[in-house]
């Protein structure tokens, strides 16, 4: 297969570097010193018959983070971080996830239990590998790499050759090639990338083979790690000879199942692997990698983009390797994997020769200056071993005092990273808060989600068969199409509600100030509020909040009206504070106050110092990913200071509170209190009727109500609807200022897939 | 009660002026010549079980057409305008609304059915009637006018008055003083109003009472109307006395029930008028109106206004009749009927009194100049009689050569006129076309409908309890909220279709030439789409639509393309014409092919002249009221015939088919073809399923076809899927330019209301 000519010729070199890539990662849960616990997996996540990201392992403790296959290795390691920011702020507070791969602190071989899953048969076969090979070396972790070659570039390349003349088997060949390959050089990556130069000696039982203080550069890909028996010998010449040598030690006995073949390579796409032959391979599974102690999700993005490109290589190499070439590779890994960190390889010449090939190829296939650059400093690692994961490890292992100690202190500095923003999924910070909360949600809970549109927070989410979509953290199927209708016009959503009984302000339009003044004896005594039919900025708003009783005064207040708009409108003014009322379904799920910008007065601070301080809190941002905005001293905050005889540098009296805005918009500072707990149910019964009033799933509705601890009663002095909202915002009520957290996005996911468990 | 005083001193003129209007109208159902046919309401019209529009009076052939209530006069005039056009149009073809009251053409009384009513009971009374009166008594028509004092200037009255302290009694007592103020002086509307001076000598039976060739204001209104027996008279000194002495002539059977009551005024609210004293009336009706023949419908916006500011006039005036002066009203009222229409009233001077106090009236209410030009319009024809539509009347029969000759002429041109624009709703030309539409069909199967907005297209649609609100024709509680939103983005509508199976044009993007250039092999053979990401007025694309067969070729497109856009796409193009499906849940109901506006050669006519020629169809039209846009001759359209070699004045080849555009918009004067019948009913089950992937059930998908008579095939060259919309027009297929129209707004109907008979 003249590859790399039929790349060149037909200028295939950006197609073949496409591709699809996954990444599972293991990892033991861990106490703060490090002890792997033996507490059950987490219930928050979900059943593992079904979760799709976060797994068990071979033991209970063992967890296995899986992302969804993507096109840009960079959105993989985004969903790694994900996954891993839902798992970490999901541990019980006294849990942490080991940032090695082999395991330390291991407790008493009987105390480590198998992984709890439903499936009787999956239990029994972790049984089976404890007998085997005994449950220590089962709890050594590392990472998958899965990469799936183009599907485009093999039908391409199909079409340009003639050695095949079927698909299936020339994409199988090309695979084996790239497996036969890998094997034969997989021990470049153990000197790169390794990271168990060591292990307590408990993991050995009784007697370490290895002499006292003597370091490794990969006790995991060494023999130390988990083989199988010498005897077990998987033919790599073909596909066909591969399926049959593999199906002949099952056969035997040897081997419980195919997938006890601890192979470091596996070749994916049907359960068995006969099937491979005739369906033809998807993708291939390389699991050589440590855990990289220094990434806090095990694996670096540049560590990753590097594979890649070592795996483009494989392809690339003119050779093809058979059985004879993986077993030559099986032996330079183990004879690599027991080499001394500390100094060169043996086979540093080949190593070197075969990354100056990939250097070639970049520049082949116009791979770009970036990477050309993560090659050439791995180039340099043969010469300067310190330079390895493994090299800095040793320094870092020192310094922590040991390789246990190492672990712990990374694994505690990572979990706190982890809910710096805890607010928030950092991988998806340019998604809206609301969707970054759902995602996190769907992860945690085990649904399958793809991202449709990052920039339009489009969501398709997966229970089964069951297929939904989610707009915006919470526009989906259940709402109908007209109720965001109704609510987007005024008019309408007034006649809607006025028509189902509801309290809503009434309003009478003039068109001339004759005219309104003429109509004045129809709001003598009334509060209300005059204002132009089309309000901007509130410019000519004049409020009677007592009741006009003074035809000059609301002649006045028309003609400030008329001279912002053609159309005036005279409408009943609520008395009263105006909390939303967040709806689902049948319930009010929570009630919100929005306070404007304040600071409550110490007697010692100026008001400069008490809003640094208040905006100290960690919810307060200045972007628009933070569930509440920093306070600002803006020209608007002054002049609110300044009509209250303050500036910047006063220094209020203690419980003085000082209001700095004269909205109460959670985006210019304003506070967010939940108030759900004392809103009187009345008010929440209402607000239900509104919505489905409107025939609105979800729903946010403002209500004005003059005191919530009495009872709702039928006229406007009880309580008003102002308006309400399809989409509204969930996150000011999950993370309020104060009050109790309401996490709407699991209400929302209940909405949808009622029939998850 | 000192209603004028209290106006004046709180200013409550314009609140006074407020309230709501309804009109109810009889007439006969004729033949081209004016004979009242005996066939059956055409079943068009639905049920008359619960009609609210199109009902029957007493006869089977007797329309009532009733408006709802409005606030504005000028609104109830335009539904009865629309109900009128929903009739006519209805109607079998050999059928016409007779314009005048009296019947003309009368059949044998055995031919004569009453109504035939599902309710029993109804037909039993109207045979009760038969009997009593005789048939040819019922035959007479007319119009009730409906008004509802606004409940808000009653509210206002009540509580600067002393005299009533129960709101009920004193609204009780308003409304009676409105009815018998308006009895006392209703002769003056019949000396204005009336229309039925003579009637055919066959209404009489063997003798006319009439001398031969006497003429008189109206008929209908004097004794020869219909009227109850002389000693059934009803005592109107109170709202109590009313009700005692109805519910004496019941009990002592002279009446079948209370609405055998012939009063020119009913007070309504109640079904049995003993509630009224509890409950209150809600609303008058004045029941006096001969039909005006020269009134499209039977009433003038003018004389609607000038009835209104007479009724306000009767709660204006100082004095509140009693029976004494009811009793007096009638005897005028029965003089003023019976007077030579030609020569002035008896009564001019109390008549000239009356509405002078109502030019008083309206400029201490601020009525405006409008109703103060009607009202002295109504005032000198005190002092002429010929300027009174009985004066008018008198010289069209003249013309005609009898009166029921001028019923059939203006019937029939009255029915002509319902046709004119017959794709539209007269009356709710503000609204787009496929709303008017829907209007149209709910208004003829009898749902009701109520306006929430008119700009907004925004309509409630009632079917007893069942509510259903529908905005732009289609936009309904029936679609999820999700679905549009799906649509509207075009990313996310290509991966749903995707993932659910369907063809879809792959389009790859990219961000410099080099890059899209060196992907060119991807492309190679392949009809693709070369184009800026935003895509303005079509620059920058070039289409390969052969295959690209040639890089430079490609290169230069991708160079053209980045000219406009930093990102630019190769997308597949589809080879074919694009159809449009439009979707109603399970069902394709229309395909509709756009084609480029376009004449055809005929070998005589320039193209200037071909274009009038096709411009002539009533279906075109300028602005966006009409299904079909005209051709313009503007520069694009010159510039495509300049391609070709044409100008407008050359003269094409008889069937030579000339393109004026090269896109097939309908705005720009495309065509548009029905071709539902034609197109495989295998891609009318794919646009089913598309609609379905999105979670649509109203949806218009357009696809790419090239042989619409071959079974579709899973492959892109057998058809593609380009876009989906909600909301999809509904004009083009009602009323196609060619091919068969599919009136959707029924389906739309049909949707909603299932349980519609």
């Amino acid at each position: 297969m003249k590859l790399q000519q039929l790349i060149k010729t037909h200028q295939l070199g950006l197609l073949f570097q496409q591709g699809k890539f996954g990444i599972e990662k293991e990892s033991q849960r861990v106490d703060a010193n490090g002890n792997i616990v033996t507490t059950a997996h987490p219930a928050a996540f979900g059943s593992r018959s079904y979760h799709p990201y976060i797994q068990t392992d071979f033991a209970e403790s063992q967890l296995e983070l899986i992302t969804p296959p993507n096109e840009k290795l960079s959105d993989t390691l985004r969903w790694l971080s994900a996954i891993h920011e839902v798992t970490l702020r999901s541990l019980p507070e006294s849990e942490y996830i080991f940032p090695l791969s082999m395991p330390a602190g291991l407790p008493p071989e009987d105390q480590i239990q198998e992984a709890q899953l439903e499936n009787k048969w999956d239990v029994e076969y972790r049984e089976h590998l404890s007998k085997i090979y005994g449950k220590y070396k089962q709890m050594v972790s590392g990472i998958h790499y899965n990469f799936q070659i183009s599907d485009e570039f093999v039908e391409k390349l199909f079409s340009l050759q003639q050695s095949y003349s079927d698909p299936i088997e020339f994409r199988n060949a090309l695979y084996m090639k790239l497996a036969n390959n890998f094997l034969r050089y997989q021990w470049i990556l153990v000197y790169l990338l390794a990271a168990t130069p060591e292990v307590e000696s408990q993991y050995f039982g009784e007697k370490s083979p290895l002499a006292a203080g003597q370091l490794v550069r990969s006790l995991r890909s060494s023999p130390y790690g988990y083989v199988n028996a010498p005897h077990v010998v998987i033919n790599h010449d073909s596909l066909k000879d591969y399926v049959e040598s593999l199906e002949h030690f099952v056969a035997s006995g040897d081997l419980l199942a195919e997938k006890e073949f601890y192979s470091n390579v596996r070749l994916r796409g049907a359960k068995k692997a006969r099937e491979l032959l005739e369906k033809g391979v998807k993708y291939a599974e390389f699991r050589l990698f440590d855990l990289n102690p220094f990434a806090p999700y095990g694996i670096t993005l540049e560590d990753a983009q590097f594979i890649h490109y070592f795996l483009l290589t494989m392809l690339w190499l003119e050779e093809t390797g058979g059985q004879q070439a993986v077993e030559q590779g099986k032996a330079y890994l183990y004879q690599v994997a027991l080499e001394d960190p500390r100094a060169p390889t043996g086979l540093q010449t080949e190593g070197e020769a075969i990354l100056k090939t990939t250097l070639e190829m970049l520049e082949k296939i116009q791979a770009g200056k970036e990477i050309e650059a993560i090659v050439k400093a791995k180039l340099e690692q043969f010469a300067d071993p310190s330079k390895t994961i493994n090299g800095r490890l040793r320094q870092a292992i020192e310094k922590a005092g040991s390789y246990k100690a190492l672990g712990a202190q990374l694994a505690q500095q990572y979990k706190a990273q982890a809910f710096e923003r805890f607010y928030a999924l950092s991988a998806f910070d340019n998604m809206e808060l609301s969707t970054q909360a759902l995602l996190f949600d769907l992860i945690q809970k085990g649904l399958n989600v793809e991202i449709l549109d990052e920039n339009d927070q489009f969501l398709a989410v997966k229970f089964g068969d069951h297929l939904e979509y989610v707009k915006n953290g919470n526009m989906t199927s259940h709402d109908q199409y007209i109720s965001p209708l109704i609510m987007e016009n005024k008019v309408v959503t007034k006649k809607v509600l006025a028509k189902a009984g509801f309290n809503v302000p009434k309003s009478v339009e003039f068109t001339s100030v004759e005219q309104a003044v003429a109509h004045y004896p129809l709001f003598e005594g009334k509060a209300v509020v005059i204002k132009p039919k089309s309000t901007n900025y509130g410019l000519g708003i004049t409020i009677f909040q007592q009741g006009v009783t003074n035809r000059d005064d609301f002649r006045q207040a028309i003609e400030i009206a008329f001279r912002e708009d053609k159309e005036v409108m005279v409408e009943d003014y609520l008395v009263g504070t105006e909390y939303r009322f967040f709806v689902l379904g049948d319930e009010t799920l929570a009630v919100l106050l929005r306070v404007p910008a304040n600071v409550i007065g110490d007697g010692v601070k100026t008001v400069r110092e008490l809003v640094e301080a208040k905006n100290a809190d960690p919810l307060r941002g200045d972007g628009s990913r933070s569930p509440l905005k920093k306070i600002a001293l803006g020209e608007i905050e002054q002049l609110q200071l300044k009509e209250k005889g303050l500036t910047t540098e006063s220094v209020p009296a203690s419980g003085q509170i000082v209001q700095l805005r004269a909205n109460s918009n959670i985006s210019t500072g304003g506070d967010s209190i939940d108030m759900t707990d004392q809103m009187h149910e009345s008010y929440k019964a209402l607000a239900v009727g509104i919505a489905h009033a409107m025939g609105a799933k979800v729903c946010g509705v403002d209500l004005i109500i003059p005191d919530l601890s009495q009872p709702a009663r039928p006229s406007l002095d009880s309580w008003g609807v102002i308006e309400a909202n399809f989409n509204p915002m969930m996150m000011m009520h999950i993370f309020p200022y104060q009050g109790k957290s309401r996490r709407l996005t699991q209400n929302v996911i209940k909405m949808l897939f009622p029939e998850l468990p």
